[in-house]
């Protein structure tokens, strides 16, 4: 038994979770906002139910991690802090360097920093968050858990982009996939709960949230998966446009007297959900409206669903046939509207849903099926844990020292 | 019985077909090439097996046209050039303004004018055509053909991009869809084919040549397509990207110092099979050197069937189900290669491909099933045929005068 702390570190902020492993118990979790402004807010909790919620100023991450580790032991969670003995980081861009977790040593950390070319504000936020950690707790192994990671088995076929072939060899520019760590999470729960090995199964796995990207597993492994080079690719998402002709590009910097980052930057932060609604980039709000009548809001959520489907479509049709759909995150975990609109029209390739079963609100925190017995694929919602996968490969990664 | 003039005017080339109507019949065919250029070069080839070819200097397309119906008249095709009762003018974009043939006004002609914010080359080119054959002809009546007419059928859900949407309103940002006039003449000749009303099919209308797009066609109305904003969006082609994360754009712009109008230009111009395979932009050439084994023309093969081969899956997936898949256009009609990688996969869904006849040589000029009998879904190779489409729809206008 031991305990392992997984890591999401952004620039202004922190989450972890501690857990128990391996029986995979959550023993405190917590969240630190505006790190380096003023007013800083930590709040923790305890599996036992003990809270902890302070306003102060954080200069930076060491005083935030420092200020949760206290907290950790004035809250009994626990003694000394040696206890700890793995912590997990969340790294968004591995590159082509990383198709697994990884130990983190002074190699590796310059890796990260120089992939932050690629997610400039991720990588060089998680960097920090793990110099933080491994200041605070020296006897921990520390180990770099990356978004990209699982989507490193994707063919050339996939990843590569119809442009100059010297523009991948050069400047790396191919489709990476990000939600690594969700997506292979979901492909193992899955065999779980299908009882089959997940080498057998075929699964399209729909992490739809503010983010959004569906995978394509086949054999356990990312065959394909919807974002690219950036997470802007793809569906429609909260605030992200996904896909569009890339043309639009310089005429909209013509029209609207743009720079192309500032164009991408409203397609990154005005455009999806918000974008065409007007209203929200939050799928809640858009539905609330959308079944008042409200236009726009009716196109956003139809296009929304839209695209989702088109990509179950595509991706059935790359692996030859699927086993299995599954829902996860936010929207996916609790749009049954979201849901239904993505299998209707699937039927004719043996898929059907239990409508029942779609809208019901039982057994809301764990895998379950959504589809008819009759139905030859099976639709799931499975909840997401992406802390728990990151708190498994620092066990994993232990193991393999 | 009457003669109809089919017109598809370049910028510095013009081609055309001179059908006698109702029965279709080409009485002639023909094409000028580097008009405004030294040495322009003209070729009329008739239905007799009469051929002229020349050289000489062509001011402009006024002189062009002149030079065409002389030739017309010295071949013996026409005694006068008033037996020609209509010329039907391929335009490439019509906007929303035009959802079908349009004869051509003062009015119609400055909308065309107009409409070349979107297709600066093509429109200007188009409608120089139609003036010059108005003036040689000014007793027959003109009709424009819009490449992007028969897509005005598409809901919002398909058309709007996942951005802001004033962009839309403002300045016209959405997708058009190419290759109308084409995916019209298929659906119609699949209804035929298949002796059942087109309201009762749903088609995937798989058009692809150097330029390549994939119409998904519902109650004979174009339901979605791959093209959008421009004929970049969607497949890789000959020597366009399709679609990629707009994000690379500003990354591209940055490592190569390139404007955003030139990291377009080389996405249209030297990426599709050419910017893979560093080889060729000709899918011959490409298949010859994949079957060689010559590595990066393997995967320009392979990914361009891959996207060919999605967006069926996403178009069986929008139609919930699909009654017919026809391919067509240079690559479509020839290429058995691309023809059986993209079907292959599908039998998931009921389609069933017969290698023999896929491969086979017989009635090339025809349309013909290549699907097994037990196939759920007919698989077709149909020859398309855009100029009799633009001569069908001239006669049609002339009807509704």
């Amino acid at each position: 038994m031991q305990k392992i702390m997984a890591v999401n570190a952004g620039s202004s902020s922190l989450k972890f979770q501690l857990f128990e492993m391996p029986s995979e118990t959550v023993l405190a979790k917590g969240l630190i906002e505006r790190i380096g402004l003023k007013d800083s807010v930590i709040s923790i909790k305890t599996k036992e139910g003990k809270k902890h919620e302070q306003t102060l100023d954080l200069a930076d991450h060491d005083q935030a991690v420092k200020m949760i580790l206290e907290f950790l032991i004035s809250l009994d969670v626990v003694k000394s802090l040696d206890e700890i003995t793995g912590t997990g980081h969340r790294v968004v861009h591995g590159g082509e360097t990383f198709a697994s977790s990884a130990l983190v040593t002074e190699e590796v950390l310059k890796e990260i920093d120089k992939l932050a070319a690629f997610a400039p504000l991720h990588n060089k936020a998680n960097a920090t968050g793990i110099r933080s950690f491994q200041e605070a707790i020296p006897t921990a192994t520390t180990v770099a858990v990356f978004d990209t990671a699982f989507h490193q088995t994707m063919p050339e076929t996939s990843f590569l982009y119809s442009i100059p072939f010297r523009y991948y060899k050069e400047h790396g520019i191919r489709k990476y996939g990000f939600h690594g760590t969700s997506h292979n999470y979901i492909s193992k729960e899955t065999a779980t709960f299908m009882k089959q090995d997940v080498k057998d199964l075929r699964i399209i796995s729909c992490h739809i949230g503010n983010g959004a990207s569906i995978c394509a597993i086949k054999d356990g492994k990312s065959l394909d998966t919807s974002m690219g080079f950036t997470p802007l690719e793809g569906l429609t998402m909260g605030t992200r446009s996904g896909n569009l002709d890339p043309a639009v590009v310089p005429y909209l910097m013509e029209k609207e007297n743009l720079t192309a980052a500032e164009v991408i930057d409203v397609f990154n932060k005005q455009s999806g959900l918000l974008g065409i609604s007007e209203l929200s980039s939050d799928l809640r709000d858009v539905t609330t409206a959308a079944q008042e009548g409200v236009h726009q809001s009716e196109l956003a959520l139809s296009i929304f669903i839209k695209r989702i489907k088109e990509t179950i479509g595509a991706y059935a049709v790359e692996m030859g046939g699927v086993d299995a759909i599954v829902f996860t995150a936010g929207v996916g975990e609790n749009s049954a509207v979201v849901r239904s609109g993505a299998i209707e029209g699937l039927g004719f390739m043996g898929v059907e849903l239990d409508e029942a079963l779609n809208q019901s609100n039982e057994n809301r925190d764990s895998a379950r099926s959504i589809s008819t017995d009759a139905s030859k694929v099976q639709v799931l919602i499975i909840p997401t844990d992406e802390e728990v996968e990151i708190a498994r490969d620092v066990v994993t990664v232990q193991n393999e020292k």
